[in-house]
């Protein structure tokens, strides 16, 4: 098919104009020549499995920093990281306006390629469906993604008092990018979203045997969502340092812009970490030495206090409660 | 929350009313209350595994017979079937049109859980998305699902000449009904989907050691597309007895009126199974005994005659060549 041309129905009527669309634009970008074309995909894993499923909608579909291909997979993949498994295998669904032009989907399947090898997954089964013009917007990606458990118990469950926080690199960049592109107020390249595959930190982590109790990739609702339900599901406190928190000074200014603060802005590529306090600095450092951790720091602590709750220590010394938010926040995010 | 309300942008934006809906919703309907919440779900398998996803975008989500939520869980065990796995878990991911009743969307989890309880699977991971009004239609769900293979080799392409084509009742009747039930015409009690997990048939026929080459759920573009699929994977010829293939007369008379050809009407019921002919009319036997097997019949034979190619003998004896459908087909049927 021609990249000149637009989606139709068609594409997704199970006929042979969807099977020249696999071929030709996923198969193309990703599948694997050899396997079979079946209902399924086989995989030869052992167990424990983490499984896990993310669907993405972001609008625009192509932002500073990325594209809803690239975070697809990334967050699928992050998703699989964060409960300590090692990412094997995605699937890939596509919902599609007619109408999308054809030259849009091989870029965001080529994406997806790209970020999958960056990730070490491959992409082995999926399905398209197309729907009238109206009845959806331009393109909406599920990915669900298998992963092999390298160590079992890391859960947002069992983070525990005197551990330490630790947070790989700045905040609220995918948030930032994403409305502002949005807006079209995107008159900068100084804002980009951080969308990536966060391997190399949380592999290193465990094959040094790092005391990892917890981690959260603080997507929606940023880390003021993601902190608040550890705090919940370990029914422990959370303190934290505003000023070990970092905000880049063009993101801070577009949130201030925009009115939203910055905790509960979307990241995608960023890790909450919880180690024991003994494991923090040897954890920071490695994290430190891997692709997208160069900015980590330890950003607060857990404690046995105020349980359930999350407090941060303003750089001007006050304490203020850092509420779960409720969910009035930027919508179509990732 | 209570069912009188509707679906917001705040229930997808990552904050406490995602947690609500999720809670009361989704995991009232199919979740494990002592499941951790994690960003993913653990499960104890050993492999081999098959893995595959499906999005569902019916309209209308519901319809007699079935709706988006049985379609959904129903379209993602079947897939597994088909290579020859044993169903173990799903995941759920929404993405939902702003305004949506709540009242529909625990209808639709509600039946979710009641088709995964008959197909013994586990709903273990989901997501949630909500859009604007207008960028998507009510509701889309991304089922994603993981099985164990119990039998190597049932593929698309492993079917053989002489083999057998058995398929497990009669044709069209997903399709008839979805299409009927968008144009409000539907007034009789006669149609209605065929929408069902197909594991009783499945894990029968394997047990029961049967020389299964290939299985397919014909869903999509009818038996039309799948036997054409089929012959082209494993370059075989595949010749169809008309009078074998049941239409039920009202849905005769609805594709009738409609200007289309049943071959090619999706199916979210049935499956075709290719055995040896050796083993064909046991299989028969064993399928006819179960629930939703009654009415099946040997509908043909692969041939190394015309390979890749489809051919029906008519009722009135002449044969001709069954295409593959390019795609002009009934959008959103499932």
């Amino acid at each position: 098919m021609s990249t000149e041309e637009r989606i139709t129905l068609k594409h997704g009527a199970g006929g042979t104009a969807m099977v020249e669309l696999i071929e030709e634009v996923f198969a193309a970008a990703y599948g694997d020549a050899n396997a079979p074309r079946d209902d399924s995909a086989r995989l030869d894993l052992t167990g424990p499995l983490a499984f896990t499923t993310d669907s993405f909608v972001v609008d625009p579909i192509f932002f500073p920093g990325g594209d809803i291909g690239r975070l697809a997979v990334a967050g699928t993949v992050n998703d699989l990281l964060a409960v300590g498994a090692r990412p094997v295998a995605l699937s890939a669904s596509f919902i599609i306006e007619e109408g999308l032009p054809v030259r849009d989907l091989v870029t965001v399947a080529q994406s997806m390629a790209k970020t999958a090898a960056e990730a070490e997954v491959r992409i082995v089964t999926g399905d398209t469906k197309v729907v009238a013009r109206g009845s959806a917007d331009k393109v909406f990606i599920t990915t669900s993604g298998v992963g092999c458990v390298l160590r079992d118990g890391i859960s947002g469950a069992a983070a525990k008092p005197g551990d330490a926080i630790i947070l790989t690199g700045s905040i609220g960049d995918h948030g930032a990018a994403v409305m502002l592109a949005r807006e079209k107020l995107l008159d900068t390249d100084a804002i980009s979203s951080d969308t990536a595959p966060l391997n190399d930190i949380v592999l290193s982590l465990i094959n040094a045997e790092c005391e990892i109790h917890t981690m959260r990739d603080p997507t929606r609702g940023g880390i003021g969502a993601a902190l608040n339900e550890i705090a919940k599901q370990s029914a422990v406190g959370i303190e934290l340092e505003e000023r070990a928190i970092i905000v880049k000074p063009p993101v801070a200014a577009a949130c201030e812009a925009l009115g939203i603060d910055p905790l509960y802005v979307a990241n995608e590529g960023k890790m909450l970490v919880i180690v024991s306090a003994a494991d923090a600095q040897r954890s920071l450092d490695i994290i430190r030495q891997q692709r997208w951790g160069a900015e980590a720091s330890i950003i607060g602590r857990v404690t046995s206090n105020h349980p359930g709750q999350v407090r941060i220590r303003t750089s001007i010394g006050t304490t203020r409660v850092v509420s779960p938010p409720s969910g009035e926040l930027l919508p179509r995010i990732c």
